[in-house]
């Protein structure tokens, strides 16, 4: 199973997704679950994928080589986000046609992918492609996105997210909606992988990986379950209820 | 959707469903997801349904038509709560074998029950009943059991319920869970039936409706959600993420 979040805040972008294997490292940086296409300095495009693992490997696979053969329409060449969102979307659709009907019935062959970034030009934008190959783009009133095991985690981002969260609040609570992810779900696990992207600074962005030895997210983890408890412990007694 | 929670604790048991319309009442108490069967002194059978309406009326009706007609086996001669369990399962089976098989290819006529209570002579006792109609025990280990949009209120359970904590402090942690279940997905909602059964009174239950005006839960959901808050931004920030 996976767990991936994308927000675009006031701030900038943060991208995050679980991810237990190490996958290759080549000129197009690949995170298992979160895949980067960067010209540096003109744009950056992040990826995040839940589904079918070998549709999105076809997905990727079709985009990387597509670059390579400079192929017309190329994450290199797009114009803008939205034109790399539809671009992900037509890989998706072309990947799922190639599997008969009758297998499709039998087993999900569907994924999903957060498509964000920015193109120099363009205001950073977040896309979710849906399996169907269509879109729909986060705004300022729904500022994130989660793909893939995405329930335990949401009451959190309900309760604290919006578009004017600090990119360090966001990051914050991301780790705390993995931490519940992760205790109601032992199929999602460290490592996770966390990029920002800033609205103010055109050519860098950061990349976290968050193992299971990081200290900061250890002490993180604990702090929020020993507070939840303190709280849970805090609360009134309805009247009448014994 | 429906949400609804039940556990089997040291000192009682609790249930739990939302509901947003009343049903009507006669001899054996009906309140919407919750369904009743008591003979004072003697038993007191709770089921809770979650899934395809159609379905869980077949169960609930025949279950009270067989008491009514007096047949082997009814609810109000089962010898326990075991049997008792058993008996949904068998009566789920059955509505769902009455049903085409092209039609269950198109639609989901599945659900599911938590069946719990007391026999006089037996321990309380709480099961899940499967669409397939088979079914499990809690135990002390695994104290609660969720049906229908279950993961949004999963991990304040997973963080705080074990099989020691007091009734009390697991209704406020059932009516939490709700609260988290309700910001997330907006076809769950008020009111909700609570219903608890103390080991130490063979006698009585107590049954509470929370509706959109108690006092109560409003404070409760309103601390809970300003706790989280304060909670939230006294996270430290981790080193090195700026």
């Amino acid at each position: 199973v996976t767990y991936c979040v994308a927000m675009k805040l006031n701030e900038g972008m943060l991208f995050a997704s679980d991810s237990r294997t190490n996958a290759g490292v080549d000129h197009v940086s690949v995170f298992s679950k979160m895949h980067r296409f960067e010209i540096a300095g003109e744009r950056q495009i992040v990826l995040l994928n839940a589904g079918n693992l070998a549709t999105t490997q076809t997905v990727v696979s079709g985009l990387r080589q597509e670059i390579k053969r400079n192929s017309p329409g190329n994450l290199y060449e797009a114009g803008s986000m939205f034109d790399v969102a539809r671009e992900v979307g037509i890989k998706v659709r072309a990947a799922l046609a190639e599997i008969p009907v009758e297998e499709k019935a039998k087993l999900d062959f569907g994924c999903t992918f957060l498509v964000g970034g920015r193109i120099a030009g363009e205001e950073p934008r977040l896309f979710m492609v849906y399996p169907e190959g269509n879109f729909i783009e986060a705004t300022r009133e729904t500022p994130f996105f989660q793909i893939g095991e995405a329930k335990y985690g949401k009451p959190i981002l309900d309760r604290v997210l919006h578009y004017h969260v600090s990119l360090r609040d966001a990051m914050k609570c991301t780790l705390v909606s993995f931490d519940s992810t992760m205790r109601s779900n032992l199929s999602v696990g460290l490592p996770i992988d966390l990029l920002t992207l800033r609205m103010d600074d055109t050519v860098n962005v950061k990349h976290m990986r968050i193992e299971e030895g990081n200290d900061d997210f250890q002490a993180l983890r604990r702090q929020w379950s020993e507070g939840l408890r303190s709280l849970f412990s805090a609360l009134p007694n309805p009247t009448g209820w014994d």
